[in-house]
């Protein structure tokens, strides 16, 4: 996966959102195949890093070939991005187009606290 | 009806959120023989298990030819899909399409906590 | 007024929602005598009984003669249907299309609890 | 049927169009004695004379009781409103909500030209 | 197939355009046997017989079980109803649901007069 | 500014809520002289005392010519409703339209209660 | 009324559309003394002068004390406008906000050409 | 490229429109490198032949390694198509995503006979 | 103002539709000095060339510092892009943001042959 | 950057929110020298002062021609307004139009209490 490159957050001493919305995710569904495509939402609060735009849509790029369940690859987003400049609080939601005439939206958050305290 | 099929949840640690959107069930109204048309909306957070999507289809499908009640499908499928993959929490929705001028909405939730003090 | 008839409650152990949107309400304003318009929205957590469909919407149709304001009509479905299947909760909602450039929303609520505690 | 009642043309010189959309209309169906709702418009070009709106807002009203098939509702207006104020050109358009899951547009058209040489 | 029932066109004087638009078609797709929904308008000008409603609706639930491609679908549906009720003119649209990412818009018309001239 | 007239409340012993949209509202700027436009929506919980619409609507109409800044405008008719209706609690929003490619919405609230332990 | 100033058209020699759109008009109604409220669209091709878009402003609001039918006041619109930049071609169109349950839309159009072949 | 299978149309004798919408189509920009997203719409009356759904869906999926300009993807897209199955008519339309802050729509248009007379 | 780049037209033979849609314009008012905002949409049929995206952007952003009336900004980006590619049929609309209360859409054409017959 | 100036908050006793959109905001992206486009929104509750809006248009037109990344503008809006008005409570919300196939919305609030235990 290419790399998510970080700066400096401007204002590291104040709590505010920021909010990615990428429609253009496309990857592989390991079952049959085919390509699946969905909109990945992106939701966090810097702490000393914010992610770059341009490195976060070549990261996304990196799923076209990859086969992955919808509840895997948004889970998977969610590490990456977390490992990668260590937010207070992120969430990643992923909102997947029909399929069998039926559609998916998968929503998962991530928090250094909630962590600590999650299950086993 | 055709049997929920399941797979690991990959993050069984996280409480992330699942939902599926359904625009395509019908059942038949048990007074009048009529098909009714609706859409089903499933949201929960898997315990180890997560619903396999193709099979989620085909038991929805095996309603065409039930008669029942809104409020009993809802009720229903809510306890079938629980059975099946014994979620953390779930939450049901059915959004019926305009019968006689007006349409319904039925919105049912389980959550194993809560059924330990449920009513009697 | 046409009776509301009721069937049992499918799943009385459960407290699930169910909403009924009836868009085609007719009654008449008492001043002018000119007929209002509008959409009524119930919603319920049933106790023992569930409303019946049809009897649901007769008893609708039945304001298509009667005079009275909006704050007195949503009032008064409201007293109807908690009398006929004494629900756990109930809320009406009343919106009436523009009158005098002007358009009004009513919504009215009713839960056993509360009203033991209401005002005199 | 209460009257329509008309005022004079302002610009009769002038050929332009009038439209008139009235979302609260109702009826009665003929089969079944249960209320049709619907929206009528109304298009017309005025010869010499215009419709007053309060009048055409009563005559509309006036349906209120009748028992009429959609297809006949439409004709009728159309006939009695060009009869009122021999337009130029109208056009007469019934959206009516649904009934059995379905809903219907019916659209007729008035010219005095077209009578000329219509059907037999 | 359920019948067509039809009624005396109320003007058979006028060529005026009735429309009807079910939202709650479905079939069974002739490969896969899984169920396909959409939608079906048809517009037509009557001559002497208008289609009935409810009987126009039995006809349309009539496919619930029949294996067909969306063309076949729409062209068998034009063909039933115009030998029904002859009309002057009849368009049928089929607007189905996706499948596989995609989703199909069939329309097809028929008049008498170009059916005389029509290919060989 | 006309007089706000009122009628008892039906219900009085119910805490039930009543929305009042006005979106025919226009005042004057009173740095430019200009029109100003927007729609006024007016929330509350009635006491003894209801809003009479027609007298609403002559209120809102009596800012046709007045010159006030939008602050002033929410404030002195959340003030002058609430004085003619002594409600249990009142929401005024003003939303006005576009100016310099910017647009405004305020939104004041009252409550007996509040208003005893507000600043000053 | 205030007076349409005009600048030089900056391409005489081409046909091409300026089309404005103007959602504050309000005026009175001549019967009853009350506002109303709507929406003027003007659309032309210049001849040798363009509508500076400031006076076009003013001269609207010049509407807001008089007291006029909307088909009155769509025709007197058009001639003004097309006697101050007198255009190959020029339309108004003026949709007023509901009344009485019911909303319209006035189209006038004006050509040089088809003035002189108009009805006499 | 997946070849377009086809199956015999079931009306030839009718010039009836087919329809079919691919909104999950993804190539990739020859100047950039970067990956492009769109609507494919495709258009057509069938001769002897339709185009096989399936089939269609993986020949569009083949683009996704491919790099070309808007404007050389939808023609080539109806070249192939046309050749396939031979229709009496095809239009193909191409809705991209927006790069740069600005998005582009190509429609391109097939007929036997306009091709005989096409500039050289 | 930056130079429009063009690349060889694919299918010259064929004549289909280019359009490019640009929500980012943005130029200053002449009388005041304030930013104007809108949309620009051109549409094109190509002779031998094909207008670049990149260089076209580039373009449009080189008005962000220009005084031009909407009428003259329009007609003006209509004969640059003429210029540079030649097409055998183009139009440019420009849709403006609201100034005064008021929007303003302004539509040139050209072809080379309307181009011969026009007026003088 | 132009100064925010003032007025006089009419009723600084009572907490109410006041709301301006800005859809025509534009600054210049720091890496690559392209214009970025979006909304900005401010709410807050005043204390003593109101921003005026003129002034608060021409302060965000000051954003024209400087080069900063989203989060940074956000921030900075949020910090000069606050010092400006000293309100009880703000928020800046900046919606960026999509670059590279994504779109971006920052958050930033700011309260004096807030503001004393904020992160070091």
């Amino acid at each position: 996966m290419p790399k998510i490159e970080t700066f400096s957050n401007p204002r590291p001493q104040r709590d505010y959102i920021i909010r990615h919305v990428a429609p253009e995710f496309t990857s592989v569904c390991p079952k049959t195949g085919q390509p699946d495509f969905g909109t990945i939402e992106i939701e966090y609060v810097a702490g000393r890093l914010c992610m770059e735009l341009k490195s976060l849509k070549l990261y996304l790029q990196g799923y076209r070939g990859v086969g992955a369940f919808y509840e895997d690859v948004v889970n998977r987003i969610l590490d990456d991005l977390a490992a990668a400049c260590r937010p207070r609080w992120m969430t990643v939601i992923g909102k997947f187009a029909p399929r069998g005439g039926m559609h998916s939206i998968i929503t998962a958050s991530y928090s250094p606290a909630r962590r600590a305290r999650s299950r086993k």
